[in-house]
């Protein structure tokens, strides 16, 4: 068996935006499946604002992709050969399978698969149920804290992570200002998600329309912008009020590290928790998730919108649409279409 | 009863530094004393960072001092005359007496005042046992939280906040670095505090120090300075490090804000948690720190220093000489000795 596997690697690490030169095109040849072993057909990639600070060379909550290894991605796959009986064939799977056509495992890192429910749509298991809404669900919860009848303040609202916090709050009673970019998107999170209020950061002056929608009364912040955003939201904090690091995508392609918010004193004299955290750490309180906010998704209580765009070629691009704002709703991308006996579409 | 009254007033609200035309001196005359009120000697004024913020303008944890009115500031004081048997003459207490020589109080506004527990030595209610030592015990150990054998990291270190966390932090078994400014305050702190590690930064690149001493294993980062100091922190926080936001006594005096850390992504990949609080919010629970705190002063186990200055001309430069860094050990100035039946000294 000597089947092509399309790649795309990481050529070198950006400074600031990714560029042409980032990634490069490869072709490999499959390994043989000996024992143990399995091949996962991917189906959809995942794209997540994360996947930047993954590029760089710098120590984090994972090691940085190495030059001339496949982008390092979350996707769906399904195991299209297997010489181990734990991973059947035709199950679907989730995990990094990276920017490529297949991935291989072997008897010990197909421990790092989750095998999806049989019957789990292979693109729901990326959005409504994926690390986004693993992200949205506990940030808010864990970290946000926030009672029913508090303000909660979302940036990025419009995004997989954000749509998915503006409608957990609303569920907990909480009062939902979203901040996202273009009028599409917030007359999405007002007719869809039933958000209380929207700032279109792209016509409006956030800082202002904060002082006059939740003047010093923001409970909790859940901020996966940062920069100026950061800033007009730590503005209007209530005392003991929570902000919520999830990610700071306005920066992310900087090549110069940007100035943080000049306000910090805020943080002293409303006594303000800020505080930053990672979706993996959730990883075995799983089930909690998938009961509360599964049963939402499957009782229709919870909107969401994929972005699903095509073609191996078009992976790089697709990521720059994702930095650029341009996507609506949780980026994929389609490789493959599951073969029976697969799930139906 | 026509009695002077020497008082510094707040006659303008600094931009930036304080300066000359700050405040202005006045002579009033004490109103008599009526049923009920109570007149108060001021004995010893306390100096402390947190006044910057008192002069300005905007909405925080305690209204601005109004222009016209003598400068807030805590300090103890023996009650000379009184018609309210609850506050005995010859007594002292501690409240916020202001830049004055006396201060009148009413029955309702008495409540503002704590006395003092007979015998209590009048400069160590705002020292040893004052609110700087409060603000450390509360700041370190209830949001802090440190454990036994973690890494705690204080700016300001040689300050009456700072050196009182370095040693709470060392009693709880706590390896303790300590950041202040210059090699007389440095020794102290190895000598008199017991700090493992000292960070001179006026002589000494504070990240690279950081970097060597505690990489990316500062537990607790207690800081009373902000800027470039408190980014330095950030860089060197390990996982699920905690930031206790005291005080950014580097900027007090900036007419412009500064910018923020450009590090604030660390919060992120290592799960920290960054809060502000304040003293006052702890108040109810002052008898936890003199049980614990206290008794740690009385068994000799906690080193501090009183820089005390003389004279009622010399108020408002004693506050500059807060801000330049040149006290040793808490500030305050000496306005009157306690009469008799008083304390002995």
């Amino acid at each position: 068996m000597t089947q092509a596997n399309k790649q795309w690697l990481l050529a070198e690490r950006p400074v600031g935006e990714i560029s042409e030169s980032t990634f490069r095109y490869n072709e490999a040849t499959l390994p043989d499946i000996n024992d143990g072993d399995i091949l996962v057909k991917i189906l959809y990639l995942s794209f997540d604002p994360a996947m930047r600070g993954w590029m760089d060379d710098v120590p984090s909550y994972l090691p940085p992709v190495a030059l001339g290894e496949p982008m390092r991605a979350a996707a769906v796959g399904q195991i299209e050969a297997s010489a181990n009986p734990d991973y059947p064939a035709g199950r679907l799977v989730m995990g990094m399978l990276g920017w490529q056509q297949y991935a291989q495992f072997d008897r010990n890192s197909a421990a790092e698969l989750q095998l999806l429910p049989e019957g789990t749509p292979p693109t729901m298991a990326l959005s409504a149920f994926g690390g986004t809404s693993m992200t949205a669900y506990f940030g808010l919860l864990d970290i946000g804290q926030p009672k029913a009848g508090e303000t909660v303040v979302v940036s990025g609202a419009a995004g997989a992570t954000g749509s998915a916090v503006c409608q957990i709050a609303k569920l907990k009673g909480c009062r939902v200002i979203g901040i996202a970019g273009g009028a599409e998107k917030c007359q999405w999170l007002k007719d869809s998600c039933g958000v209380d209020a929207v700032i279109d950061y792209k016509h409006e002056d956030v800082g202002a329309r904060l002082a006059q929608l939740c003047p010093m009364s923001i409970n909790v912040f859940f901020d996966n912008v940062g920069g100026d955003i950061l800033e007009a939201g730590i503005a209007q904090m209530a005392d003991f009020g929570r902000i919520v690091l999830c990610g700071a995508i306005a920066s992310y392609n900087d090549s110069e590290p940007r100035p943080g918010p000049r306000n910090l004193m805020v943080l002293i004299a409303r006594r303000v928790r800020m505080q930053g955290f990672i979706m993996l750490d959730y990883l075995e309180r799983m089930e909690e998730f998938m009961t509360e906010f599964g049963g939402w998704v499957l009782e229709g209580k919870i909107s969401y919108r994929e972005d699903i765009q095509q073609g191996f070629d078009n992976i790089p691009a697709t990521l720059k649409r994702l930095f650029a704002g341009e996507n609506q709703g949780k980026q994929l991308l389609k490789l493959a279409d599951p073969i029976e006996p697969g799930v139906p579409s």
